[in-house]
């Protein structure tokens, strides 16, 4: 059974990890920072030194191709990112990147013959120091022109970077892939949670990637003197906020499991000691995998807001900030990614991902999956990130006989 | 009966609001601004103009003085404040000082002998713009240098002001004034609440001045991914302090009516959409006019707050930032001003203030009183502030026959 070369993998990971490195194990190499850039350097070298075809698009997505003796056969991309969050890990993208650069090696090295085209391709700027997905949206044709023009890390930044690896605007919009020739994507990724290692399973097929909307609430009470108002008298708009932290908390946890609600920042205003708030404003966002669901999550919250408002005589305003869709797996890459489990003797299960992934923006045009190794205690975007190496090197093997697999 | 001259000191009440009028029938004269200096100029002059003594303390307390025939006589003060809140209201303050004016005026043209000196005074900064009840408590002898050079409006600021009058930290210091020569003080105010109103009642006897606590909580969890940690790992800072919000008002407004407790500053980091609360601020402000109940007050407000933390796995931290000890007010005094009120024919009631005023500095080395006249919808510290021109009256005439009755 054909298998990676477990120390020719390892000692890449080893290598990468070297650049940008934080000195206590992890790496920072924010999207197109001169870090990410020196990491993108020795990605192109090891590709064009180790014999394959070196390419990069308009959008700065990195690939390595192996090209089938076919020409008009069809291509297979498999892979995942380079860049990391500022002091991050040096498993999270890098294993996928590299599992599917040794994959190709494997296979060519085995001189077997391949019906399609593998590609092993590391998207620009998944973890959204500039703009998130942005690589991969690009390849699936979903990036916009107003998106490159209000980036969440600032234009101006998004510009610098860009200049960096000689793309512009006009490049990424044109990086769009075809579908058509493009048969399916695969990426093998840390958990970033602890699923896997409290179940003792080695590999969690993704079913589904969340889907992610994001709100402000508005709750407006009427600022007071928190001396003389008396508290029956009062329109405090954090009692409205407290009330409805609460209740979306044991709602979604009580009807929408494991999807997940978080309200991550809370401003009052005029905010002091001595004045009741007249306003809260909560950055409310929610998950799940299932279209449905998520629509019926949205309702429940919008009716727990507009309850907790009204009895505490509020008003609430809420504004539409970002919505993300599901993206579910496909079934066929799921089962050749089970398959692949089974013959290497690994446990498996099905999971979905609560973090967003490459491959929500891939499953847009073409068939996708991913699927997930474990992180010890879960720990992730920390220099403590830690995988295993045999976890690596299942990673690595399920995504190398996943396309053969799929090779038929 | 003797009773004010209405028109004078109506017509005082209206010349004053033109000093740093805010254009909409408010004022704008913050402590020892150029605004406040202005007004203290025209208080200067109008004392002087009168005929009385007129005197400025180290602390730049400003006092017009009705001498009695005997030189060994203790003083009365009465009075109030004469600088506002940034775009505040003409009455809160400016009643109380005006009143005690034309009290001195009324007895003066009454040709009656007063068996103690009359100071009609107006404090330096008892809204807080640089420290707060700065000129009453450095006549209480309670102001420390401590105080000075940590003032809430910034140090910078308090020197310049104080420049502007003349005085300095030394000179503040040393307006101590001596208890034993002291005969007590009495305030006229307006309500800043709407008890009086909506009761149709005229005049509020104090009976306390609340003691005010303020503490900073500090609830600690763990940041975490708000996708891929599961609802129920979560230790989400931000559910604790949504649960003592919630908790805090049922308990105050059940166990503890009128007293009033507040949250008017939370915070949350790291304070992203896409990160569970690791830590949450709260800045917690509670009131009640009865030392033995705040002290309940607080004992169970901590018992809830740690009930909370130890709900959701959370670790609290409170720190303590101020105390403000109630002020009980004379009942002597408290007699006086009822008295006068009857026979004014004036519907009177007791009440706590909420909020604080110069009589708490005071009362902490003589006897001291005050009482309220209504504000129209308890509205203050904005220039839509206003009490109808029949309680600016009653509040000065009962202010007026209260010296008389200590007179005797």
């Amino acid at each position: 059974m054909l298998t990676i070369n477990e120390t020719r993998f390892l000692n890449d990971l080893d290598a990468l990890a070297q650049i940008g490195s934080t000195g206590d194990g992890g790496v920072s190499r924010p999207a197109l920072s001169p870090q990410d850039v020196a990491g993108r350097d020795w990605f192109r070298q090891k590709v064009i030194t180790e014999g394959f075809i070196f390419r990069q698009d308009g959008a700065g997505n990195l690939s390595a191709v192996l090209e089938s003796d076919n020409p008009a056969a069809k291509t297979l991309l498999i892979g995942s990112h380079l860049d990391s969050v500022v002091n991050g890990g040096r498993f999270d993208g890098a294993l996928g990147t590299l599992a599917a650069l040794e994959t190709l090696r494997t296979i060519r090295d085995s001189g077997r013959e391949l019906p399609f085209h593998l590609e092993a391709i590391s998207f620009t700027d998944e973890e959204g120091t500039l703009m998130g997905l942005m690589g991969s949206s690009a390849l699936a044709g979903t990036l916009t022109q107003y998106e490159l023009e209000h980036p969440r890390g600032g234009r101006e930044a998004l510009l610098v970077g860009m200049a960096r690896v000689g793309i512009n605007d006009a490049s990424v919009l044109a990086a769009k892939r075809d579908p058509e020739t493009t048969l399916g994507y695969m990426e093998v990724h840390i958990e970033q949670g602890t699923r896997l290692e409290e179940s003792g399973t080695h590999i969690g097929v993704v079913t589904a990637i969340v889907g992610i909307r994001s709100r402000w609430l508005r709750i407006n009470g009427a600022a007071a003197h928190a001396g003389t108002m008396p508290m029956d008298k009062r329109r405090d708009a954090l009692w409205g906020a407290a009330a409805f932290v609460e209740k979306a908390r044991a709602l979604v946890m009580e009807h929408y499991t494991p999807g997940v609600v978080n309200v991550g920042r809370l401003s009052l205003e005029p905010g002091a000691f001595n004045i009741v708030p007249g306003v809260a404003e909560l950055a409310l966002e929610f998950r799940h995998g299932d279209a449905a669901l998520l629509d019926e999550m949205e309702a429940d919250l919008t009716a727990a807001a507009e309850t907790c408002a009204r009895d505490f005589g509020l008003e609430l305003t809420i504004t539409r900030l970002d919505d993300k869709a599901p993206a579910p797996m496909d079934a066929g890459l799921m089962a050749a990614i089970e398959g692949s489990a089974e013959s290497l003797g690994l446990r498996h299960t099905r999971l979905m991902s609560f973090a967003g992934h490459d491959a929500q923006s891939t499953a847009q045009i073409v068939p996708s999956a991913m699927f997930f190794v474990p992180s010890v205690n879960g720990v992730s975007h920390n220099p403590a990130e830690y995988t295993i190496p045999a976890d690596c090197v299942n990673g690595a093997n399920v995504l190398l006989r996943a396309v053969l697999a799929v090779a038929g």
